[in-house]
């Protein structure tokens, strides 16, 4: 093993020192993702609809009714038949017979004849006979004789019975987050609540010696956790319903205990830390040994994120990501969001990005996918630059807290010369169906 | 009054049946607006770092700790003297003595002299002498001898106190809305919760004699009521609490009734419907008796939206909505959104917009701010485009629900001609801070 390690030192394998680790590209590691385990959603239940705003529909919303069920009028005004208004001006209006007014919400009794009109206020159902109504402002009532200022066409103010929405019709696609016009559509339809996706699981725990609950005072040597926090944050974001499990020590015991109880209780399981080659991390053996198929990718060509694993436990889910947040929030954008969103049902979701010219020339590292943060700023001419904010440092929270966003370096690609254009994946969008409208969205 | 309503006709002033409206420009209503009410917070709370995303922060978060609070390993290795790795390569490794190790969260004992090094994990504190740590792959280990096969240079692999967060430094701003990066960033602080705005509490509410809450049968010529869940789930959206007070019946001694009950329990009410001409219109009066001073805007020189009516009563807000879906959600986005983000303390917010072409000639309505909703799409050239959704059923909530966004045509300006840059401002976009990157965030 030693020899075998040392012949592999500058061609980008690691050995650790309990297992053999090789690193896949990105893609790689996603194709063996899915060739593992479909992400599926986890359920449905019927949500109120002062409930179902974020939510995603998991059938098509079909209408039961014509959207209004009745021609009506879209102002206050008369209800008249439009030829009889033909010719009327400011100067010369044209003098109706009022016979009568309808009301919202009641059926109408009164019949519109030649010559004649009705009061009708916005909302009310149009009367027999009527095919147009006059606004309040281009009328003046005297006794029971309306001189009409400004002539109607045949429809005009009046929302006829299905033309907003027709019966059969659909009106909201499932797979889409819910918004509030979304909500607006489905109250339209008269649905007091919906059926949507569950929020798929996530339990989420820290693993490390040195790491300590937020809350407590800090020891010598010691450093606050920070992932299990950031990263139940980020499952929320994504529509995930996030189960906080905290810190467990790097132990066989520990984690094998820890990681069963997650798995019992969520969807899918996201641990950090502990995944690196050192001697004390032994959360990858435990991984396999839980259930089948076991650790399926274990190390990415990506920086930052390299030491990041994923394990298959009895058709469950469980990301190992880095300890270093930067590195931790990161990956979970670029492999764990996807797969989430689509257990939450979410059809579409693309990245928000925007185009920008890279403020100086960067580099990725060698053979491995490198992703950028940058901050974005215009300069004097108005120009969108993204800068870097300092790399190496893919430990440091605020790395991650200060940038706006990242730029992916493929594996393939040399570098981005300073001017260049650089495609941006902006953090914090968070409506699966609108996030990439700026430039992805697939239409 | 009947002949100064003659006289007015043609002017865009309106006389409704019981009391007086002038429309104002949509900026002169805001003006108003901010002269009767300065939005303030509502209030501070502390909330648990678990439910402390999306809410926004009183006080910028200082660091009371250096970020790590020692120099620390980033690596799994051998800590050492850079000095004594120089001239190490993969054929000519140099050797060093191994005299110990530290770990994770333990005070190291051992110190690094001449010629040795000491075994070290990622996130360990860096041993005294030691100014560098080789990375596992590079240094093979036999009994307490290890073969170092690349130099290290002074500080590498290795953070140092305070490199991340210096005590005393600002982590994050007052006034943002806290993500999952931001999260990170004050649990790296070691807080287990933080000082947070309260929500500002919105009753809403929808008048009208034809509207039926979503879940009964519909009665002929009635319409289920579809504002109140919407603009519920838009004030959800904007970060407050909505409590939904469903319908009113459009009398004067139920409206007043509702109303003070909506004032007692809400910082902000939202009613929809009943403020247009109509004879059964009472709201703006009952608004104007309730308290001082009473109606402040009763009409908007927009479309749609014009009913739209702003009241002041003993120090809260009222806005009344049209009851036109599109017409409120449009109003709320325009007037209510930004009032409702100030009272959350959110310091900056903008609405995320995007340059397409007008697939179309877009006129506005004359003299009046128009809105006209849109939908993207890219053209065979790969242009976005933004279409129209048809004009002139304000009343339809599928016009709002089917667009992408809105396109805004200045009181000023005489139409966009098919083919020119507009600007259309995209719907659901709810993080405060991250609104607007892409184009109008203040940099």
């Amino acid at each position: 093993m030693r020899m075998k390690s040392l012949s592999c030192i500058f061609s980008i394998e690691l050995v650790g020192h309990k297992m053999f680790r090789k690193l896949v590209s990105l893609n790689e590691a996603e194709r063996i993702l899915r060739q593992n385990f479909s992400p599926q959603p986890v359920g449905v239940e019927m949500a109120p609809l002062s409930e179902a705003c974020n939510r995603v529909l998991v059938k098509d919303a079909l209408s039961p009714i014509n959207v209004p069920s009745f021609d009506k009028s879209t102002v206050d005004g008369y209800a008249a038949k439009a030829t009889d208004t033909f010719g009327a001006d400011e100067d010369q209006p044209i003098v109706l017979k009022l016979c009568g007014r309808v009301t919202t919400g009641v059926p109408p009794r009164v019949v519109v004849e030649n010559g004649t009109l009705v009061e009708i206020v916005t909302g009310a159902p149009l009367p027999k006979g009527a095919d147009a109504v006059v606004m309040l402002e281009y009328a003046i009532r005297k006794q029971n004789r309306v001189f009409v200022h400004r002539p109607v066409s045949k429809g005009e103010n009046i929302m006829k019975a299905g033309s907003d929405i027709k019966k059969g019709e659909i009106v909201q696609r499932a797979g889409r987050v819910l918004s509030s016009r979304g909500i607006g559509v489905l109250a339209a339809l008269g649905l007091a609540q919906v059926e949507v996706y569950k929020r798929p699981k996530v339990a989420v725990l820290s693993t490390g010696g040195e790491i300590v609950e937020p809350g407590n005072t800090l020891p010598p040597m010691r450093v606050y956790d920070i992932n299990a926090h950031a990263l139940s944050a980020a499952v929320l974001e994504c529509g995930g319903e996030p189960i906080n499990l905290g810190i467990v020590q790097d132990d066989v015991h520990q984690l094998e205990v820890a990681l069963k109880k997650a798995l019992d209780l969520a969807d899918v399981v996201i641990t950090s830390g502990g995944v690196s080659a050192g001697p004390k991390d032994f959360l990858p053996q435990v991984l396999d040994m839980l259930g089948k198929p076991g650790l399926i990718v274990h190390g990415i060509a990506v920086k930052p994120g390299k030491p990041t694993t994923i394990a298959v436990v009895d058709e469950r889910l469980v990301f190992s990501l880095p300890g270093h947040p930067t590195s931790s929030l990161l990956m979970f954008l670029l492999i764990v969001r996807p797969i989430l969103c689509q257990m939450s049902g979410v059809q579409r979701s693309a990245p928000l990005t925007l185009k920008a010219a890279a403020a100086t020339k960067m580099f990725p590292a060698r053979g491995r996918r490198t992703f950028v943060m940058v901050t974005l700023a215009c300069n004097k001419s108005g120009r969108l630059l993204a800068s870097p904010v300092p790399l190496g440092l893919s430990g440091a929270i605020t790395t991650l807290a200060n940038a706006d966003g990242f730029v992916e370096i493929g594996e393939d690609k040399q570098f981005f010369n300073a001017g260049e254009e650089v495609t941006v994946y902006l953090f914090e969008s968070r409506d699966g169906f609108w996030k990439g409208v700026a430039e992805t969205r697939v239409y």
